[in-house]
């Protein structure tokens, strides 16, 4: 059956209240159930790992008989997996829906197979409605079902000669205010602000995200690698969000365990060796280097080692936008992978 | 009295025979003498050091009966200077013309003065007519007198992170094939292409400007600085012209030769050493540099030391053009030269 206008408006709907549950480690995913003549009955958004569902939210809101021949609306596929929660699929075929409209097929391996489970038990059911808006809301969510880790951001500013500071350490400021600015806006974007403990000990960051002195609504939490001693009267200790501290240099143990801890978009500030360890552990999706016009020559380099040892092997990137920043310029590019064999 | 027709007409003629003389240490002058009636009677351009003025070989080829109330059309102010040749302006005086129309002033502190002389004998002057044009066509030779030495580009490519080469050394290729040939154009613009004894020995280049497979029609003097030996074999040796060796690590000295040799545009190529040197020496007036979006990592740098020891001293560059190359970037800046006190 063809969706209907009453259902279109009860996937704008969801799509709207489940920005209410937070980012993490699940997605953010809405409901909305209507009754077989089109009645917005009930709602409910997913609030987060360990709470209901959203299906689940707004069911609880209804007795047997307001759910027996209803449609459920929902942003995502309908789970058909018992975790902290039962699966989804049998909740609405136990409360009798007899049609479920969603917006995304669900990516998980072991959380799919809702739609075919519904189908089988004779519900109705239609995918594809508000696709994607619904794949925008859930992008960054996404996008960690697909890499199987957090999405990491490597920033650093640098000289046109590839230098981070003058060769007494001295670097404030090399890029201009346009830069710095770009940079606090984009640290807002994301979920946590990675820096080495050579970082911290050296310029002593607040690692929140600011405009002009004040502060974004949404700030990353901050994240030390390194097995350096972090000072007590460090500025990152006044950060709004309680920093994250990680004695290892196994970088794929930090993002492996900042994934579980919902994070979804990382933002590697440096220094030099921790941007280039990243690098070279090919644990990169954006690169984002600012570039000054300013000469500086020296040892302090932006980055220092990534793995390269001989032209062939050289770090190819896409640079997706070249752009203007004052007079800086900002390069935005993505590693290229080479495919292995065709 | 006001520029004629006939008199505007001889001095595009000027302008256009001066460009028969060559590039070097004098300017591209040209004359045209004028009867009373705006007759063209003859023309001469200048052959370089040591031969005739314009206005002599103009001179040279009437009587004293044609000369005598003719106008001299010429495209620099006619010198007051005794140098290999005596000044022109008493040339002109001594041949009885009556009326000399000039385009651009002397800039020379020595051989200027040569209207107000020719003004004091009597003769009418009148300056500036087509002087946009004469400017262009000396443009050069006027940057060497305004500088006191050749105009001197420094060029060279680099990964993003500011390498010439990874780690072994290799460095075919970090730019792209579009970055290659603009550097082969702007080498054909150049009197001059410069490199150390390090990059002949390491890369040993042809030092010829390329268009493709075939060689642009000028061609830059290949110059060696530094002390080690070149090898007979080396290709530079097969360039039309016969390359200069400089023995010596006295940049100034080097540059000082040039000018000597009429080099009015030098283009430094490398290596990072000597790059850095020119650099390092204030000797630099446009930098090109060939970003590629590469990451190398490791200690081939594309330049090394350029005197700066902390950041309030960087060599700060003005950006005249970020112009994208295929996938790569040249930024085209030039040094800002901080004023000396207020």
């Amino acid at each position: 059956m063809a969706v209907t206008e009453a259902e279109r408006s009860a996937m704008l709907r969801a799509i709207e209240i489940a920005s209410n549950g937070p980012r993490g480690l699940n997605p953010q995913v809405g409901a909305v159930i209507l009754s077989a003549d089109g009645e917005l009955l009930a709602e409910g958004w997913h609030g987060g790992a360990g709470t209901p569902h959203a299906e689940i939210e707004a069911l609880s809101a209804l007795t047997p008989e307001q759910t027996h021949g209803a449609t459920a609306v929902v942003t995502l596929e309908p789970c058909n997996h018992t975790g902290r929660t039962g699966p989804c699929a049998l909740a609405l075929i136990d409360a009798g829906i007899s049609r479920v409209v969603f917006a995304l097929d669900d990516p998980g391996a072991i959380s799919s197979g809702g739609a075919a489970r519904l189908r089988a038990a004779g519900v109705d059911v239609a995918s594809g409605e508000q696709a994607d808006a619904a794949r925008l809301l859930m992008a960054d969510w996404l996008v960690v079902q697909h890499l199987g880790r957090p999405h990491i951001t490597v920033k650093w500013a640098q000289s046109l000669d590839g230098r981070a500071a003058a060769s007494d350490g001295t670097s404030q400021w090399i890029t201009g205010p346009a830069a710095r600015a770009d940079v606090h806006r984009r640290r807002a974007d994301a979920d946590a602000i990675i820096v080495g403990t050579g970082t911290v000990l050296a310029d002593d960051p607040a690692l929140t995200a600011r405009d002009g002195d004040a502060r974004y609504p949404t700030q990353p939490v901050p994240v030390v690698i390194g097995s350096r001693e972090t000072p007590s009267d460090a500025a990152l200790r006044q950060h709004p969000h309680a920093p994250l501290f990680y004695r290892t240099h196994d970088l794929t143990a930090v993002v492996d365990n900042l994934r579980e801890r919902g994070i979804q978009r990382v933002f590697v500030e440096g220094g030099p060796t921790l941007a280039s360890a990243f690098i070279a552990a090919g644990l990169a999706d954006t690169v984002l280097a600012y570039i000054a016009p300013v000469l500086l020559g020296g040892d302090r380099l932006a980055l220092t080692d990534v793995g390269v040892g001989t032209i062939v092997d050289a770090r190819r990137l896409q640079v997706d936008e070249w752009m203007p920043l004052g007079d800086d310029m900002l390069a935005i590019a993505h590693p290229i992978v080479e495919s292995k064999g065709h």
